[in-house]
């Protein structure tokens, strides 16, 4: 049995839940309309009135019910949700980059800004980083830091360092003296891009992020899924090859070794094509030198063999690739869907659409809000993100 | 935005939840006590309560508040779920065989049977012998179908005639006139291993089914996986050779191919070993007949690369093997452990439990039950299902 003092800690929390979707689906109410529109009793609803007033979410006014003045008595007074409130910030802690988003409660991003970082940046300089590019941000905007209400991080891949991201993250939460809420970043993107992007109104989502690193996010019923250690998604390490070189996780023939960008570049330097990185490498297979068309196409048919495995065992019903080499569009788009099209059982008829990411580098950042707005609210439906 | 009709049915959901909840818990009380406990208001209460009893769910007594006489009036009542309601019915279509298992409100299994199918019966003839049993048992056991709530059933593989077996479903929910959840029946295995069996208390599960076919189900923050069109799980259908043989699903190399009873015979018989089906092959390799337990081996260990990209993409912190094959026991589970333990993230040192499944045949039928249980009772935690 669930402990007596978790269950009201749920049941609490199902009452907040309730009113604040009351008050976000139908504006300013007093009281007594909240108490008819929630169902719940009135003591119940003026003690959680007086919690989320105490945390800044909710405000009242002296404007009358009915807006018409009272024959006597002081006025009924209307609680609304905060508009100074609910405002999140996004951070995502890259390999080389932090990006930070900043939302209102109204779910609007209204602000980003990025910042490089010393690969070898230890946790302290990491979160001082990110905390100046935080007060920076508002400052530029003219955005308060008094309301805010939570901070999402993004941390990279399970293999990459985690734990110094990881106190980065808490230092960074310490600093704002705010809830955090942390998850990595490929998921993180995986659920930005449900939200707002490319993914957007599907329900089951297969995300992948194919970049220097190759990660992952699912969403499964409209949740973005965990695992146990919070390491799910880590698409690069299916292993296509059981007795392939060791890869850095300590398996052998991963997908990330065989696919991401260094690898890639390693490829073509073996056929004496030396390119210096990334942004080398999208351009000329923009610009269809075939030897580098060749590496990238057959590199996103070894991607999309990995798909059509993960797309049989997830039923998704689109699959989003993200990352830099998204960019390349049909050039890498097309052998995924041509691998999915012959291996995700095809009988079946029900082959996922394949589409690029919307939503570009500030996937991350977006997403790391999403996971607060998703959090705090599961049970009412938020505004249309058609409006951000 | 959600439409208005939507968010007041969630709304009233929620309210019953929390009373189920509380009665399920803190057992018979009176409506005072109920609206104190709960935190809604009279009126809300005394609807919610209202329509419950009205669909039988709960009943009320004419018991004193503290047990003892009342000096004037009539006596308050007391509220408490129904023990002649919550009967639940689990039916498990098989391919050539239905089975059914019965649960009381307690979610105590109370009643199990099973009958062979014809491998070819029409869903007429399906329904007709699942009625048959339900009935069957229901008379043996003295248990009164009035109370019926509801009738989970589980149905074969997404490539298996799944459109006959489900209009067979539809007609058992029609000949009980009761609502009917359905799913596909290695999904619901894996359900009832996670509800009572060898996943238990586990939250993020990858459970494989290795019988004839290769099924599976996969459990993630404690929520059975669906996807998009209802087949999440097909393992079986993972290509482990993207040159090989056409599947019947339309792939090609599909672990299910490879690794499936009639593979495995196929194989033997190549080698001049005849066996003549699952029994067969399952004593063979018990009595360590070499030919046999190598190439049950060798499947064993294919199937734990498989699996290895399972565990890298979903982070499972135990891994349940069920079907025909899971009484091999070390012979299968050893093979997987070790592909685990080489290529899913071995330097995370996160490598799950590999464990057999504990509720045999009779899995899927429970799992149907399981299925009613967790999609009513999403808020409110059950009775410790160790006392079933």
């Amino acid at each position: 049995m669930e402990k007596r003092a978790d269950a009201l800690q749920r049941l609490r929390q199902a009452h907040e839940e309730i009113v604040l979707a009351a008050l976000r689906s139908e504006g300013p109410m007093s009281r007594t309309q909240l108490t008819d529109r929630t169902g719940l009793s009135r003591t119940t609803l003026f003690a959680i009135i007086s919690e989320l007033m105490e945390r800044g979410a909710v405000i009242e006014s002296g404007v009358e019910d009915d807006g018409r003045p009272r024959g006597r008595g002081r006025p009924a007074t209307r609680v609304s949700l905060n508009p100074d409130a609910g405002l999140l910030i996004g951070v995502d802690l890259g390999r080389r980059r932090v990006r930070v988003a900043v939302a209102n409660i109204a779910r609007q991003v209204i602000a980003t800004a990025v910042d490089d970082s010393a690969p070898d940046a230890d946790e302290s300089e990491q979160a001082d980083l990110a905390v100046a590019l935080v007060h920076k941000i508002c400052e530029d905007r003219g955005i308060g830091l008094g309301a805010l209400e939570g901070i999402g991080i993004g941390l990279v891949g399970v293999m990459d360092a985690p734990d110094r991201r990881w106190r980065a993250a808490e230092r960074l939460g310490a600093a704002f003296g705010t809830r955090v809420e942390t998850d990595n970043n490929a998921r993180l993107a995986a659920l930005a891009e449900q939200t707002w992007g490319a993914a957007r109104s599907a329900e089951d989502v297969v995300y992948v992020r194919w970049s220097v690193g190759v990660g992952g996010g699912f969403i499964s019923g409209g949740r973005l899924l965990r695992g146990a250690h919070g390491a799910s998604g880590e698409l690069g390490h299916v292993s296509v090859d059981p007795a392939g070189p060791r890869c850095h996780c300590g398996g052998r023939g991963c997908l990330e070794e065989r696919i991401g960008v260094p690898a890639l570049l390693e490829a073509l330097a073996s056929q004496g094509i030396r390119l210096t990185g990334t942004d080398d490498l999208l351009e000329a297979a923009q610009a269809r030198t075939p030897a580098v068309t060749t590496v990238v196409v057959a590199a996103a048919r070894t991607l999309g063999t990995v798909l059509a495995g993960t797309v049989a065992q997830l039923d998704p019903a689109r699959v989003v690739v993200g990352g830099d080499l998204a960019v390349l569009g049909g050039l890498v788009l097309d052998p995924i869907r041509s691998a999915l099209s012959e291996l995700a059982l095809p009988g079946t008829r029900r082959t996922p659409d394949v589409v690029p990411a919307d939503l570009g580098p500030n996937a991350s950042a977006m997403g790391a809000i999403a996971l607060m707005l998703k959090e705090q609210d599961p049970l009412p439906p938020g505004p249309d993100p058609a409006d951000l």
